[in-house]
């Protein structure tokens, strides 16, 4: 195996998925029946992973109810309530919440985020997206999901938006001078008068600067519009990744655009995600996870392939290959990088529908990897030293015991290899990830192109 | 005294204003120099005030950096965020958070107050304001305040959205049937297909039905539009009245409304603001609050005031009275109620604009009352039997030592006289206010008179 030579203690992401990634996990024994919403259970989820001593746990969202509500559970807690909810239960591990710029207001989610920030410590994360799906669309006045390229326009100006309102205050305007009677100084609080295509805003935020400056930005669409946004903007990358060869080719790709923007690639981390199915035997683990996509109802899991693939469900044979007749990348309006995964997949596997389904019902297009607790390390540290990841996105079947599972036996062995830190040094989400607090581009910053988003916003005018 | 016949335990709301609710507040040696962002001193208040088995807790909102940064601390935590965090460091208070219609999407914000009541176990209620002020109107996209009339349309058709969202899941939804593996059952989550003047949106929402059913609907406006909002819509009611007088007959034109669309006049609690000062001696008190009147900066308050009256600050002289020529409340598109609360206060007590000052710095409109523990419960339970109040929005001038004197020294008092609980019955903020849940009107109800939002939507329609 050769090693990297920029060996940095690699990145662990836990992404909790209410009850577990698989479809089926919800008819586990051990899941609660309203895990989504189930506070007492995202604790568990929040120490264990803390526990573990992981970078950072995530939430995903869309706002719309997704697919039917009886194939799997539907309902969940808003992400930054949650978010701020597992602050109070924590005190080390970073924080990410998923948020849409599609049905979102800037100064609205900046403020919020922003005070996710304060209330944690400096442990806030926005996964940044823009929201496939006509159904979320039509939640919000639409009727149909905006244009790809229209969404990463509009995404860009309002990561735009947000970091200008959380620069609006320089990290020592508060003065609180009691006796002369000052609180902020006038001076280092200022509008930002943004004039643009999508967004006027004027702010000042009535939010004071947070304790990362702001959140660590994560982005985690694969296009090629969402490639470009997330070299510009991005500090962390969530990506699903099937293979180790694509793997490698995705994070060279991302960091060379990133560097072709004057960035330093590796202020840019790239975390693609694996589900870990462990046993005490290979043999086992291989069990288990079939066990869990015998529980896959096929019905619902057919309709929402179909959906998936804008085509007719009954085009589908559940014994048989993918039909011929699919549309192309180009033609898709919604997740464009999922879409090309799944058919790449099943084309490349020569897959039935059933066993697609099965293969989907673990992660959702995701890596899913059954073995031993050494064979899981094994490939994560292969992956690693390779260079197709800076850590990973840890995608457990089945909550709380995959988590626990990979806390307590995964883990111990990346520690051991020396792979994993043994305590947390810092005290921020940033810090965890080995990258800078962002410098104040409206009070600090001479040369605008000192931080990464110095180039973005030049770029992006 | 009269006794009310229908003496029922009185309520209690905290109103926590940051450091407080004198502006000049935060230049006491007690107050924390970011306390708007302190989660720390946040804590502390709730605390406080569960100590003291208040019914709630109250937080108020605009999203814009209200005045000059340097009068007074203008940085505070988004409040469904900062309400989130003090459900996990309370266990009984109810936690209410002010929240605009005219600047958030239904179902973005349906979404937030579902989850706070699941993660408060029923704690969570909504002050719903439509926020005056053109610097609110330009952090999103516009030159100026939308129109009075028209903000409270897009306000009754945005609870309306919001209500028919949180009863798009029926109680008995989640079946969570793993041997059959069935989630939720179909035929008890419904669209609301909603198509109305200001919003379409198709629903049903991602977030189960919550403990309270909804949470608790506040309303604070007292323009002719805001009363007949808060008579369809409104269970409790925050109002600033200065006047016994002038307080009954506000709460009892609200009630008239209320049964007049058939309502019972019980299930609306009106809870005007106190202001209280407490000294060991009543000359104590009055010196306490003279002192903070001293620490206004006057050339920031009387900038403000012009603001407010929208004059211009030089046509105010701090020793006269207010001049003559003044616009009439049909004049103001922004806070109605509130400009002719000030306006009706200097006239009537012939105030120079010093003293007027010094009246709105305590509590911006609302009834300062300086005196001994035992004097604030006089005037609590004369308000309350005179039928002026069912309850007080609680605001002291100083955080947290008003509240901890408030807590300590009058409510033992109130608790004596039988007028407030010395235990929490309840669970729910509801069960606190002595309201029921709120029948599903989706799935539940058959006569559609049935619960107060019955009429309130039938009436819009
Ligand atoms: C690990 C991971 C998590 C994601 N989470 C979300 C999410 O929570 N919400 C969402 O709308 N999209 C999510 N996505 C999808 C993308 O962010 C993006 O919105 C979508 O794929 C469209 O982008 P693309 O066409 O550039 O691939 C996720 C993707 C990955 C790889
Ligand atoms: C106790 C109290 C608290 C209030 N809190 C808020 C608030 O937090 N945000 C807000 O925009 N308006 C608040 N208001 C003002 C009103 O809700 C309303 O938005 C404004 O007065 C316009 O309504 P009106 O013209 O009907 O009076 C409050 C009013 C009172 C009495």
């Amino acid at each position: 195996m050769t090693r990297r030579t920029d060996r940095t203690p690699l990145h662990l992401n836990a992404f909790l998925m209410s009850v577990g990634h698989h479809e089926a996990a919800w008819r586990l024994p051990e899941s609660p029946a309203s895990g989504g919403t189930d506070l007492a259970h995202y604790a568990e989820l929040a120490r264990i992973a803390e526990r573990g001593k992981l970078d950072s746990l995530f939430l995903a969202d869309s706002p719309v109810l997704m697919g039917d509500p009886g194939r799997r559970p539907g309902s969940k807690l808003e992400p930054t309530v949650l978010l701020t909810a597992l602050a109070a239960v924590t005190s080390r591990i970073g924080l990410i919440a998923t948020a849409s710029t599609s049905y979102n207001e800037p100064y609205n989610l900046a403020r919020r985020f922003a005070s996710v920030d304060h209330v944690s410590g400096g442990r806030a994360g926005w996964n940044i997206v823009t929201t496939a799906g006509a159904d979320a669309a039509r939640n919000f006045g639409l009727d149909d999901t905006p244009l790809h390229r229209d969404r990463y326009l509009r995404a860009a100006e309002f990561v735009e938006v947000a970091t200008k309102l959380w620069d609006s205050w320089a990290d020592d305007a508060v003065l609180a001078d009691k006796e002369l009677g000052v609180h902020a100084r006038a001076e280092r609080v200022r509008p930002i008068d943004h004039r643009g295509t999508y967004f006027r805003v004027d702010g000042p935020l009535n939010v004071q600067r947070s304790p990362q400056g702001y959140p660590l930005l994560v982005q985690a669409g694969s296009s090629e519009d969402g490639k470009d946004f997330a070299a510009r903007y991005a500090e962390a990358v969530f990506t699903a990744q099937q293979t180790l060869e694509e793997a490698i080719a995705f994070s060279k790709d991302v960091k060379e655009r990133a560097a072709g923007l004057g960035r330093d690639p590796g202020g840019i981390k790239i975390l693609p995600g694996i589900v870990p199915v462990i046993g005490d035997t290979g043999a086992q683990a291989r069990e288990l996870d079939a066990e869990l996509d015998r529980l896959i109802r096929p019905e619902y899991a057919k309709r929402q392939l179909a959906r998936t693939l804008r085509i007719d469900p009954d085009a589908l044979d559940l014994d048989a290959e993918l039909p011929g007749e699919i549309p192309g990348e180009d033609e898709i309006e919604g997740a464009k990088s999922r879409y090309t995964l799944i058919v790449d997949l099943a084309r490349r596997e020569r897959l039935t529908v059933r066993q697609l389904i099965g293969r989907l019902g673990g992660g959702r297009g995701h890596r899913t990897f059954a073995g031993t607790a050494e064979q899981v390390a094994d490939t994560i540290e292969h992956w690693y030293d390779a260079g197709a990841a800076d850590g990973f996105n840890i995608m457990p079947a089945v909550l709380p015991s995959g988590l626990e599972l990979f806390v307590d036996r995964v883990v111990p062995i990346l520690q051991e290899r020396g792979l994993f830190r043994t305590e947390y040094t810092g005290t921020t989400l940033r810090e965890h990830y080995g990258l800078p607090r962002p410098a104040n581009r409206i009070f600090d910053v001479v040369d605008s192109r000192a931080g990464h988003l110095g180039i973005a916003l030049s770029g992006a005018r």
